[in-house]
């Protein structure tokens, strides 16, 4: 059977029981009233899961968080953005527990159901005192329509807030799931700079929100890249706080595939968002591998195509350039021949065998595909079965400029 | 004993018995007169070896050239530019395979004693017979006094040609190498789109000259790096002939550590004029890993710091981005402790324990390091006593835009 997946407003708010607020205490820029801190939370009991940064260096907050979630069963996450709280030594970590303490406090539970989220700036200490003299105001904030001011909240150089929710029917319940989400640079496999807040009513065992987090967050953050750089900071979590009232979904049980169907494709929504707000980027591109020896080899030949700088500059300039795609699919360290490799824009054969497929394709119609806003680069092996894809962008030169200088931060 | 290395003029004909000529035979450009076929040869017999690129889609000229090499003592390479001869398929092969037929007959030697190199558009057949017309003219060229015609005949988006030489005594014996190089664009470990040339009148053994070219390619060649793209051309070619008249040289006998050096200062001398004249890049850097727990952790380190496109925008713009820096250092896959690394630029250290050093040294110190055009980043990692470097470039809008297009190559 399967899943109808509805889409709504509302956000993280959509889901029943959960609410979110924002409000500007000057961590981006003191002198403007930008949002900067945002609360997200349920207002009863609720589990939660998480799958964070796989950077060896952890911000504070991503270290503090993952210790929470092992002890307790979080309902609020408390965020801040304009600065990330890593490389911070011993004080970044007590800034962070000092958020999670005063959000608690404020909301009546208990410190180890905050989880915190920080993106910004590394290495500079957080203002803290602004933050935690603003934070009891949030849980009192006049809640907004569509939670709107969250998405904004958490954003830095993203130019669009993002937030997505979808509702789906479980054995006559309602449930419904919502996201806020923050991308733009350093985003690549393994999320970067990247945060993404999900919430549901569902009512959904721990283990089974786990396996469904797992899954949701490899066939989407994980498979999109813009610069290969990984953050110390990527944070992505999902609250459930069993409010649909629907039977406990469980492993293979009822609803399981269906709550799984509805999660991935609103991570995969988000992540799509996020790619395709890249810090100047032109194009969304899909890289499709098939037909490789193993799955490895697959993700090996996707990923060194999709950050190629080579290739991803003949993107933005309109060129179908399959020299440099052969030729990234050759360094990738997948075992392939090259005599049996063929190469396809948005379906049409660019290179058969290896070489340039001569089949009446004309340079100007493969120039239209790469010339689109989004389009689809299919790379045929043609040694085994096994398949891998992931999402990029092209590199503009506007990418790099904006990349030269990072705020204007005054160090030392 | 120090080996005395004196530079000298003359390039591949500083070594006594070496020629080297070029002509245009409108490969690049049939309209214009810019040089791109070059030979360069041994009047008498000789030996060679090669490192070629590790890309496992290789061009016809590379399979050639491995193939001939282990049939014969090659004496002549014959070169062209303008287009790579790759993905070009079975009539790509017996391309390759005639240009060396044709230089064979035209110096009177074997067919297998002659090696080929192309470099440019990967994709398109070669104008063979425009090149195969013009090549038994160059062993006729009246003889230029520094060979500069060569280097320039194998430029693609090089701006400068790029040639020396040096010369060493052995045992009362003067012994001299000479070399011609062509990079640009796609440089990356393992060298990439990237032809080296190198002459010795040297008398030296098979084995030794092997190992010899082998230890100073991966000192200079295999630790550059600007985009982390690799070529399907790649080739490094020693042609030593013995005419300098010293004892043989044989491993760790008279004269092999003075050989030895010379051939690495020489590459290494090559390398850095390739990574300078990268396509519109403005800074060469140095990336030096100290302490890692193995060689093979410093080499992750320093290639994830000098291949992130983040760090190399902060260099672009002047800026002293350290967290940039030790977020790739925390992706690279190595095992690192953040708490332990320190960064340094210039020997000013930026980042003690993993945070900012708040050692007095300001912003605007580090900042005058990265405004320079040539600096080293030093990176202490604390956990070991392994070390490694690799040379790289900022990233510029320019080289995207640079990028955006290649030539205007019709295809289909």
């Amino acid at each position: 059977m399967e899943t109808k997946i509805v889409s709504r407003s509302g956000g993280v708010c959509a889901p029943t029981g959960f609410r979110a607020s924002a409000i500007s205490c000057g961590i981006k820029d003191p002198s403007s009233s930008k949002l900067d801190l945002a609360l997200i939370w349920s207002r009863t009991p609720a589990i939660a899961t998480a799958v964070f940064t796989q950077n060896r260096v952890k911000a504070a907050p991503v270290q503090l968080s993952a210790n929470y979630l092992r002890a307790d069963d979080p309902q609020a996450i408390i965020v801040n953005s304009g600065n990330a709280n890593a490389c911070t030594g011993p004080a970044g970590m007590e800034h962070a527990r000092q958020m999670a303490d005063v959000t608690a406090k404020a909301l009546g539970i208990r410190r180890r159901q905050v989880l915190v989220g920080s993106t910004g700036i590394i290495g500079v200490p957080l203002p803290i005192d602004r933050i935690l003299a603003r934070i009891p105001e949030l849980p009192l904030l006049k809640k907004t329509k569509d939670c709107r001011q969250a998405a904004e909240a958490i954003m830095t150089s993203d130019t669009v807030p993002k937030s997505a929710a979808v509702e789906i029917n479980i054995e006559g319940k309602t449930v419904r799931l919502g996201a806020i989400a923050k991308g733009a640079g350093m985003i690549n496999p393994n999320m970067a700079t990247m945060l993404c807040f999900i919430t549901t009513d569902a009512c959904i065992s721990k283990t089974e929100l786990q396996r469904a987090t797992r899954e949701a967050a490899d066939l989407s953050f994980n498979r999109i890249t813009i610069d290969g750089d990984m953050s110390t900071n990527d944070t992505v979590v999902v609250m459930a706080n069993c409010r649909a009232e629907n039977r406990r979904i469980t492993a293979r049980g009822p609803g399981s595939r269906q709550f799984r169907d509805a999660l991935n494709s609103l991570m995969l929504k988000m992540a799509k968002k996020i790619v395709s707000d890249g810090e100047r980027v032109t194009k969304l591109v899909e890289v499709r591998v098939n037909g490789a020896a193993s799955q490895l080899d697959a993700e090996k030949v996707a990923r060194a195509v999709a950050n190629s700088a080579l290739v991803k500059c003949s993107w933005n300039g309109n060129d179908p350039n399959w020299g440099r795609i052969i030729h990234a699919v050759g360094y990738s360290g997948a075992k392939i021949k090259p005599e049996l490799v063929d190469i396809y824009f948005d379906g049409l054969c660019a290179t058969k065998h290896g070489i340039a497929h001569q089949n009446g394709i004309s340079f100007k119609q493969l120039e239209n595909v790469v010339s689109k806003r989004n389009f689809t680069i299919g790379i045929e092996l043609n040694q085994g079965r096994a398949d891998y894809h992931v999402f990029t962008t092209d590199f503009s030169p506007e990418y790099v400029d904006y990349n030269r200088r990072e705020y204007a931060a005054p160090q030392g």
